[in-house]
């Protein structure tokens, strides 16, 4: 085992995973250096009891960090949690859903869809757009969407990985509006005043997998019925500052990080510059390709996180080639999702301009010897 | 940000917190060795896709790692879930719960306490046995357990933290015996085969927080409801080998690190070696200081993961000033869970003989000096 670790490592991918996901290398570069002392404790981060007032401090750090980065009002508790997104379309209708009242659903494909097998199991649902008619390639417009008069809720996702579609404007709910933005969260300015809860896995925008972010109106936590169980209302972690139980403290501590790097970048407006501008180079790139290259998403909804497109007119056997070409290139991740097929760049937060620029550059290279 | 990180840390506390608690040095070396860069990818595990070959191996490697050092059957599941024991606390009646067939409860304390909480809300459950007449000084006697005629399961809870007692024989059950084993799951040989569930979060003998082990007999998985969260079902993380969702990658490693080093070390037998000689050290000193020192445990329910004890009697001053004198001779962890007092020691399994060593000096100068 090597006694000195490198500055810098030998070799950095381009990674353009679609979650977990690239890591800031200053980031990295610190927990790798606080790794075996953390602030002279003599202790790993993970070595520290979670009452401890160093652990104490990075939570409350974290939970500021984000207050701060995303400007939120101070009737919202912002909690970390455990089981992503996935254990959140159970926990947002047990917590949410009033008797009586239905829950409004905006319908754009894989991620929403799990969400309504949970509404399945028993809660009052309404499907109140759906683009699976067009096969997801764009968000609902304001006119399709037909709420309930009395909804509990009404949910959304705000970006979809694996269909690559992102709303750019708000549908407007009397109800509160529940998003799932797991894929999106911290990536440009949000109004949070709009929402009643927010949630995200940390793993795309925010840090590690592990730790899920909730943001939630404090009035709304009180609907739960207190016979669920006492994790998994939202009130226990309100109540306890996310320290109920153990929390997953190197996960939270690595968002916190995190969350520091993106304050250094400019915060969000800097941050929703930067993916700006690395989305417009690789559309601009597909849309330039005469073809060849193809988006299937309406421009309207297209995603600055996950870029989606197919190769030679979704040739397949191109397709694994362009995947195969790009691995040896040092690009990470580029193949669509194994439902969808084709290929997918996920453009999260840490994802640089010059990893951008190299993949750019070997599209160019790829159809210019096989197109 | 310095460039060179240190081959020992200038500074390495004795850990002796309750959980999360020590992790070995030499996994945390190898942490921080390949943080930048995991066997050549370019990229941290945190980074890597829970879907790339390197993370299955990973998350392969650390189920077989369990397997072999426990010796657990082939007809028992191994799985990786979040949320920790206090999920578990729901889960497994949500999951195990026969209808018109109780629950049966060996209840020891605060971890067997919360878990009845949650049986409260509607699960028909049975107090097999309860020392909390003794403040949960001990276990229950094999005479003292009346368990029912067809029970759906009999839970108990091996180690108790916060009172620091152990099972060190198993009652005998017909239904099958379900153990919280948080904190002494693979800190000695077990007889996986005379469970029908056992869970333990990672934070205390197994690696950080944030990731939980739940190894379930196969045919126990079927009796959930299928109309249970999808996420909350054993059978989901079953079937999809604890890749349903989006697990806690670094935590899953590190937990496979951590089995590497168990093995190491002579495996269940010669970590339960280690276990005892650290256990017999620090009570025979408590034993031996003429009642300086008390434990209130009964002898044959001391835990070899936590010892608690009193200071002069319990003088609530002196056993702040124990802690305070401890911190500054940088031994971490002294004060006893706050909602009991005194002292608490966890000897987990990375806590060195050497930590205790130092601990039992700095005892016997504290009575020298003080009592």
């Amino acid at each position: 085992m090597s006694s000195i670790a490198p500055a810098r490592p030998a070799k950095r991918a381009f990674n353009f995973n679609a979650g977990p996901a690239a890591l800031p290398l200053s980031v990295l570069e610190r927990m790798r250096d606080e790794l075996l002392d953390y602030h002279g404790t003599g202790m790993s981060v993970m070595e520290l009891s979670h009452r401890s007032p160093e652990y104490e401090a990075i939570n409350a750090a974290a939970e500021l960090n984000l207050r701060k980065l995303l400007a939120i009002p101070d009737d919202y508790a912002v909690i970390f949690v455990q089981g992503g997104g996935s254990l959140q379309f159970s926990s947002v209708p047990q917590n949410l859903a009033l008797p009586g009242k239905p829950i409004d659903v905006l319908h754009t494909g894989a991620w929403t869809a799990k969400a309504i097998g949970e509404l399945r199991k028993g809660f009052l649902h309404n499907i109140a757009a759906s683009t699976e008619s067009e096969k997801f390639t764009r968000v609902p417009r304001a006119e399709e969407i037909k709420l309930s008069a009395d909804a509990s809720y009404t949910y959304l996702c705000t970006n979809n990985t694996i269909e690559g579609t992102q709303y750019h404007s708000l549908p407007s709910s009397a109800a509160p509006l529940v998003a799932d933005m797991s894929s999106d969260i911290a990536s440009r300015p949000i109004d949070v005043s709009k929402f009643g809860l927010i949630f995200a896995g940390a793993q795309k925008n925010l840090g590690p997998s592990g730790v899920t972010l909730v943001i939630v109106r404090k009035d709304l936590a009180e609907r739960a019925d207190k016979n669920l169980p006492t994790i998994l209302q939202y009130r226990t972690h309100i109540k306890e500052k996310s320290l109920y139980h153990t929390p997953p403290t190197f996960a939270v501590y690595t968002l916190g990080l995190v969350t520091e790097w993106i304050a250094a970048e400019g915060g969000l407006p800097g941050i929703q510059k930067r993916n700006e501008a690395k989305a417009k180079l690789l559309y601009d790139t597909i849309d330039n390709s005469n073809g060849y290259y193809r988006c299937p998403v309406e421009k309207s909804s297209r995603s600055l996180m996950n870029v989606v497109f197919r190769v030679a007119g979704g040739d397949e056997a191109e397709e694994k080639e362009f995947a195969k070409g790009a691995a040896a290139a040092n690009l990470v991740g580029t193949p669509g999702h194994r439902s969808v097929g084709g290929m997918r760049i996920s453009l999260y937060n840490a994802v640089g301009q010059d990893a951008v620029e190299a993949l750019v550059a070997y599209m160019r290279e790829f159809q210019r010897t096989r197109g």
